[in-house]
């Protein structure tokens, strides 16, 4: 069975929807970032990274949300989540999913994890003065340039959309109103509607 | 044709070798950064975000190195960089290069790229002072707990190879003496003899 290492809130938010989605046996296990869990010996030979998700197969451990979700969309073909056959089509889904995990992503963490980056509490404090703008910024492309609608890549909906779903939902505590991405704030409400949505957000806030 | 947008020195250089090694017909056009021709109108109609590499296919452009990486091995499966069939070790590739892109490459932004996260120009040189840590950090991890060798997976060359071959040889400019990193640096090494390497670098650097 499949083991998913889960934080409230964070980023394996997607990986998450994305089992329920797929109809996946699978158990969800909670590290708590409050007691710094992630930094434990026992889940740092799970993930040396410390980091979630971390995805549990029979064949090992899969980090990163982007390879967790292709995978899950993979090993669960024909459900919402499955990969779609056509390299170009995979290739858009990933495309998106990579700029989530590599620059909106850094643009969110620059609010509470600057540590990450600097050692001088002066800068580690002045990094959070550009996040409102920088996810900003992000979600005007978003929704200009690459959400299609009514999913995030059109009429199909597929890994992506959990993925955003989750980005969507840091918008407010980063200083931005979601509201100003008609798309994207109709994209959230859609997918709050969904049963595996509310399945994972009733389990991760109980 | 396909056509690839490229930078000397930037990660570009990835999907630029993965090109190569699949024996791939298409073209490569240099986007000149000291002139800032990554923010022309003509190349952000190619990419909104303004940053290559960019891949023109016959179906639209495709962004992201990992995003790129697989569909090219998908395109080509049966080359060095063909993707595995099997979705586990598709993941184990996809998750190494989610790590390069999302964790490594910004450690290596914060020497040179730091307006992206402050403005002060005081907090964007603290930004460079922790490059150095954390780029020998994210190498001892590669090092010690992902690095199968030969090459990135294990016996089998694939598209994690000219990637991390890509952040390698930004080691030294990062302050960082890459010979720390045994199996690493050998593995450099062992790209650059490869075909597809030398003829990329001498394109590049012509």
């Amino acid at each position: 069975m499949l083991k998913l290492y889960f934080s409230p809130g964070s980023c394996s938010q997607a990986s998450h929807i994305a089992l329920e989605e797929a109809g996946a046996a699978y158990e969800a296990e909670r590290i708590d970032f409050g007691r710094q869990q992630q930094r434990s010996a026992e889940f740092l030979r799970v993930n040396p990274k410390g980091r979630v998700p971390a995805l549990v197969t029979d064949r090992g451990v899969i980090t990163e949300s982007p390879a967790i979700l292709a995978y899950i969309g993979q090993r669960f073909a024909d459900t919402p989540v499955g990969i779609p056959q056509d390299p170009f089509e995979f290739a858009r889904i990933q495309s998106f999913n990579a700029y989530l995990c590599s620059t909106v992503h850094v643009a969110h963490a620059h609010k509470r994890r600057g540590s990450r980056w600097a050692d001088d509490p002066a800068v580690i404090e002045a990094m959070t003065l550009k996040v409102a703008s920088n996810m900003s910024d992000c979600f005007d492309l978003i929704e200009n340039t690459m959400f299609s609608g009514p999913w995030v890549m059109g009429e199909t909906y597929s890994i992506a959309d959990p993925y955003l779903f989750t980005f969507t939902s840091w918008l407010e505590g980063d200083g931005v109103d979601p509201r100003r991405f008609a798309k994207v704030y109709e994209h959230s409400q859609r997918m709050a509607e969904r049963p595996a949505v509310k399945k994972v957000l009733s389990v991760v806030a109980g």
